[in-house]
């Protein structure tokens, strides 16, 4: 999956290292390896950091090859869309787009159609408590922000770093299909038994009902709505031949154990 | 948005207090408040925990206010659809999802047609290394999978509740028309100024090409593609009135500078 590595995540003058640590650890979740520190506040690039190794768990790999740099304009000088986390807008007016939509802008410039997929994105992250300064987001090409709680908007920057990466990898995975192939949306791809089919479930409901009949659960002449409730209920259900098998098994027993 | 409060997380076996703390923080961004942590490792409610309560940040009221109990099966007593989250698919195939599938989901539950909006649901999620049991997801009557990288899907129990929270909460906000009105997509809601018209618009691109022509960077015997280039630039950046009225002052003073 290439994209993934034209996607640069950018984090200004991080204060807690494992804050870094948690960032990285959410990128590479998500698939990320390209992370550019600008200016971090106690993180020196190839001197041990146990906070920020600890948060990183596993994806030390991606924290140990952060690039550190002293401004947002080395950070994204080979990049061509520059896309800066906010708070709601500013003095001055920008573009501002949900998650979403910058993951819809993100794919514009990724599955480029005539065929500049070479193109870097950065996804710009400010500082803990003050976020982007107005200078910073004049650089950047689209303000994202994340619709949180009006009351309570204090989302952690790795927390940020996770939902904008896992939006921009969804676009990806939608984008070549790979969504659709590994989520069936009601089922499991790897169902282990063939559905039954509409044969099954009927003869299945006709041997229910006579079986209802016969235990005097169901008065044929005053039927009610009973069966098409439970016709409803096994279809939503959609059982497996083998599932039928086993409830006809039932009724089979229901039938002996009365003879 | 009276929504957000049927929505439950239930964090089952977690280890750490800290990973609780940084759970209910992401909850609150998200609007969530109802939480239940079925038997943590070390954390007593009532009782004081430093590193619950540094991660909470200014979450520790859904921190404080969560419910602690034995079992998933208290946990989810009085809730209608319990969805949990799974690495890929167990032994026995489940109906599988991705968030945003997932969201959809909880919004049938939550928007049902019939009124029945004071059913609740449940977000279930694992221990730290291991998950849920099969025992478990066979209490969810779906399973949600986060697409993360094959390589390396180590996501934090936190950033889970912030992917899943997120999700449900973009789903209601659709649902209610917000996402809509608060984020128009290419431009921010609150643009301070009138956009240009194409008239305006015209009007200064005729002057550009004027100025082009009297400054001689464009030969009229021979245009080539430059002001259809320059044209469709100007109308991507969609101009409002105050900007044209700035070029069109520029393209002026070029004009005063040469007479």
């Amino acid at each position: 999956m290439n994209m993934l590595q034209n996607i640069r995540i950018v984090l200004i003058n991080t204060s807690h290292p494992g804050n870094i640590g948690s960032a990285a650890r959410a990128m590479k979740t998500m698939g990320f390896t390209d992370l550019v520190l600008v200016d971090p506040l106690d993180f020196t690039p190839g001197t041990p950091n146990e906070q920020a190794d600890a948060m990183a768990s596993g994806a030390t790999d991606v924290l140990h090859g952060a690039k550190v740099v002293q401004t947002l304009e080395q950070a994204v000088e080979d990049v061509a869309v520059v896309l800066g986390t906010s708070a709601r807008s500013r003095h001055l007016p920008w573009p501002l787009m949900h998650p979403r939509q910058a993951a819809g802008k993100v794919m514009e410039v990724l599955a480029n159609k005539e065929g500049l997929c070479d193109q870097k994105v950065a996804l710009v992250f400010g500082r803990e408590r003050t976020g982007l300064t107005n200078e910073e987001l004049a650089q950047c090409q689209v303000h994202i922000h994340i619709p949180t709680n009006e009351e309570y908007s204090s989302l952690n920057v790795a927390s940020a770093v996770q939902v904008l990466g896992y939006e921009v990898r969804m676009a990806i995975l939608a984008h070549q299909g790979k969504l659709d192939a590994d989520y069936s949306g009601q089922w499991g791809v790897e169902w282990d038994n063939e559905l039954a089919n509409q044969g099954e479930i009927n003869g299945f409901i006709q041997h229910l009902e006579q079986t209802l009949v016969d235990i005097e659960f169901l008065d044929p002449n005053n039927p009610k709505q009973l069966m098409p409730r439970l016709r409803r209920l096994f279809q939503r259900a959609m059982p497996d031949k083998v599932e039928i098998n086993i409830l006809r098994g039932i009724l089979k027993m229901i039938g002996k154990s009365r003879s």
